[in-house]
């Protein structure tokens, strides 16, 4: 165990501002609400210390109107549990903080707490999962079990939404267009930016423009420049040096006289005039190629492609290829086609074919409706740079997983509440995917973990887990046990994929689910069932739990 | 400067997951967007280093279609200015990310980069802002100060969001209700969740359930338990004790048998059957009591105040007074009404006045638009536990501050767009808030730096930044100058103020804007203007440069 000290001005009640993560980046066990350590010693004060708990980490709905959910951060969950522990630091300022008269074991009792105790059951990260279905099971003493609720739920939820929401933003696009995060500026807090980038490339993104999450994550960082740095020039007198290396001969030749000479040619070929187009941005554009030769990418306005293209063909008069441009206003499925047919009059007019190629990236406040709407237009982009639609999950910036008691000392716990949506599945419980013979995911069967699993090429008969007439009899060809364990007797006991490995799980798990489940459009719920002793086991603790009468 | 290195793990390009922050919990440069970086060599490539600019932060919309701001987020931005500086490890990874063929001296001169030469100007954290008006002026070396863009940018947006959020809440609530923070599970990350309970605060919250939160920014942390803890107990049997110390006498007594008894009488006093309310319910209550005689306060569905007035009665009969109940679900207008009636009965038929006065904290989804509706209805609730609505600021995840160069070298940028709302308003300003006799905010003014301000008592002309005939003679009251020299030299230079004087700041800074200006429904806007001096300026630059045809 490390020693995780903070500093603790013991005079006054200050701590110091600082160590909202310990040294590697692992969120601390006091990133919770204080309600679990009120509950924690009044369990220990009622000798609940040993008490066993089973708790299910599920989620209700979907997001963002779909029918699928990309389950994501079960490492950070497990290196959290690996970590588990308050130092000296959190002890006193629990002692500062919690009501007088707590008893001064108890602050003993949690300065020695571990998870060491505890087991951990998760689906795999990266897989699809759905509403009902616990995702993270945790079995354990009550305590340690109650203190995790908070933290977990706070590492999953934003995590499985930010993956889904990028994956579905792949799914809009296409395999074949590259998507970018670009929304650190917009994101919620320095952590969402990082988290947003972590999970997006799970999710199916190809990179950020986040270097730290670069460095952190080993992640591909991607970017060109700002409109800062066309307005920091205003004429090309300013250019300091105009010099550049070619690339064969190693000659120093004068990069601005080919721009120059080759924009008095593509005026006639792209029907420009010359004096739309700025001085200032052709300086600009002349001093970034020369920085970067090999990795010519500008933004672009809307009068920008007579400079650029000028710059890449004196670029190319040196022997280097420019990659493309950037587009961050304007009509972006008109101006892209416009920019694209100017690309490919230039390939034919100079020679250059490589030209017809070039990227076209679009990043102008992006969301999926944006790029549905783009491909019913038609559009020539090749790359999407997504900021604050994506990090923020606009369109819903909350993934409501809970955390529910469903088993305690071996006897079954059901919440019970008059919104059916809102009753638990009560005990501890097994899960299985029953795949169809072409391989497609049909339906997802929770049981007592008391029972067997359901076979291949057998019957099974799977209820709703609420309406009594609903029930359906599957035959699967394959059955797929959802949970593995993932974290017992204090250690991780499962090899940990890699961040690119549950990158691909998404992907190779959205192609088990039909298609009507993962359109846009008023897509197919998946089914979620119960086996019929399950069904049975909920319905009869239902009716022995239900107050006759209510309150209201 | 502190070392704050990484550990490079130089074989390989791999570096660890962790140092998200550096020890003292401030971003690292590496927060930011790869084209920062790439621009900043690409100015250093064309001999820009020493070029001095001048950049505007502000944003061009309120949020949550209200008409004000509040700003938050300038002491992190200090603290980041203040710890500015890549590490080796930090320079080893950009030289392995970076495309091929940068020059060694750039990354020697990144490494030795400090923010000592810029200079920030900020108004006041805790202040109203309005669009167009910047929140931040940053001078220095154009290339220092560009690669502080979106690092700034994320610690003001979300920052000002927040705290925007959270004091749009107060007004609707009103000066006399409770708020407290409940939304660590739903945040946008763990930082997400940190900042939401700072600046939430910031905005008038009066304190969190986020125990780290409260630790670090010393704010009031709350909570009572939660519904696992209720379930957690099927019957009295469970009761491992049941003993309280009397508060007075100090002699053991039987608290179970305190409330079985006054459960007898309060059934007849609710008109609640003893058979309605769950035994298991009493057991979790009385053992929640025993833990805190002084501070109990429990979870109560829609079954359970009958529970809850026989444990208070009994904890009453040993000398302690409960403090109240949450209510989590159901109708709480209706429910909170039906439990202030219950205690006034309790209170009028056990002689116990103070019941009268029991707390009810209402928790469930619970946004601006309940809070109102609650309103109307009205509602007996004391205290809003808000959590989902408030943190993710669903409404509106996102704040569009920008960073904009105004000018460089001492000649004006403008940033010119077909959207009006784009451009920029160009050169080195000051910002004025003109003020009436009673003290209310009539207009805030932008001038050239060059201009004198404008004096009391005299008239003002203030004129539309876009719209030619909009003018209006102004003469102030009182003229307040916005912008303040936060940070010059290498060094912060003013006396930062505290948590609880920003948070003090944000009321009185509310005050002074009249109630028309922040009303939920169709507030009026806030006029920002510029002098007759800037609008000539603006307009001649804009003639000036705008091309005179269009590609598009």
């Amino acid at each position: 165990m490390n020693d995780r000290e903070l500093g603790c001005n013991s005079g006054g009640g200050q701590f110091m501002d600082r160590g909202r993560m310990n040294q590697n980046g692992v969120v601390q066990p006091l990133l919770t609400d204080l309600y679990q350590i009120t509950m924690a010693y009044a369990y220990w004060k009622s000798d609940k210390t040993d008490d066993q708990a089973v708790f299910d980490l599920f989620f209700r709905n979907n997001p963002f109107h779909g029918e699928f959910t990309i389950f994501a951060g079960l490492e950070e969950c497990l290196k959290f549990l690996d970590s588990f522990h308050y130092s000296q630091s959190d002890i006193e300022y629990l002692k500062q903080t919690l009501p007088e008269g707590i008893e001064n074991e108890f602050f003993e009792y949690l300065g020695n707490l571990t998870a060491r105790d505890v087991t951990l059951y998760a689906i795999d990260e990266g897989t699809v999962a759905f509403p009902r279905v616990p995702i993270i099971k945790i079995e354990g003493p009550l305590i340690i079990v109650q203190l995790l609720e908070t933290t977990l739920l706070t590492l999953v939820n934003y995590a499985s939404l930010m993956a889904t929401n990028a994956a579905r933003y792949r799914m809009v696009a296409g395999k074949h267009v590259k998507l970018l995060e670009f929304g650190l500026r917009r994101a919620q807090g320095p952590d969402g930016g990082l988290s947003a980038s972590k999970y997006s490339y799970t999710g199916g993104f190809d990179g950020t423009s986040n270097v730290l999450a670069g460095k952190l994550f080993n992640i591909p960082v991607k970017g060109t420049h700002a409109h800062a740095y066309i307005t920091s020039f205003s004429s090309v007198g300013e250019l300091k040096t105009r010099l550049l290396k070619h690339k064969q001969t190693g000659i120093m030749e004068d990069l601005l006289e080919h721009a120059i000479r080759h924009r008095q040619m593509l005026s006639h070929v792209l029907d420009v005039s010359t004096e739309e187009s700025s001085e200032g941005e052709l300086a600009a554009m002349v001093s970034y190629a020369i920085a970067f030769p090999d990795g010519f990418m500008a933004l672009v306005d809307t009068s920008g492609l007579l400079n650029f293209s000028a710059v890449a063909l004196a670029l190319n008069d040196l022997g280097y290829h420019a990659l493309g441009i950037r587009i961050d206003s304007g009509d972006l499925a008109y101006l892209s086609c416009l920019a694209r047919e100017a690309f490919e009059k230039v390939a034919e007019r100079f020679k250059v074919p490589w030209f017809n190629k070039l990227t076209i990236v679009a990043s102008n406040d992006i969301n999926e409706d944006t790029i549905l709407s783009l491909n019913e237009q038609g559009h020539k982009i090749d790359c999407f740079g997504i900021g604050t639609h994506l990090v923020t999950c606009q369109r819903q910036p909350a993934l409501g997983c809970v955390y529910k008691l469903v088993e305690i000392n071996g006897q079954p716990r059901i919440k019970l509440s008059q919104d059916v949506e809102k009753v638990t599945m009560p005990g501890n419980k097994s899960a299985y995917r029953l795949y169809s013979a072409d391989g497609h995911a049909l339906i997802d069967l929770l049981q007592k973990v008391t029972e067997p699993p359901p076979a291949v090429g057998q019957k099974v008969l799977c209820r709703h887990p609420f309406q009594e007439s609903k029930r359906a009899y599957v035959i699967p060809s394959h059955v797929e046990s959802l949970y593995k364990v993932y974290w017992k007797s204090g250690k991780i006991c499962q090899q940990l994929p890699t961040l690119e490995q549950v990158r691909e799980k998404v992907q190779i798990s959205l192609k088990t689910l039909r298609n009507d489940h993962k359109r846009t459009l008023n897509p197919t719920p998946y089914k979620v069932a119960v086996s019929d002793n399950l069904y049975n086991f909920i319905h009869d603790l239902w009716l022995q739990n239900a107050p006759i009468g209510e309150l209201s």
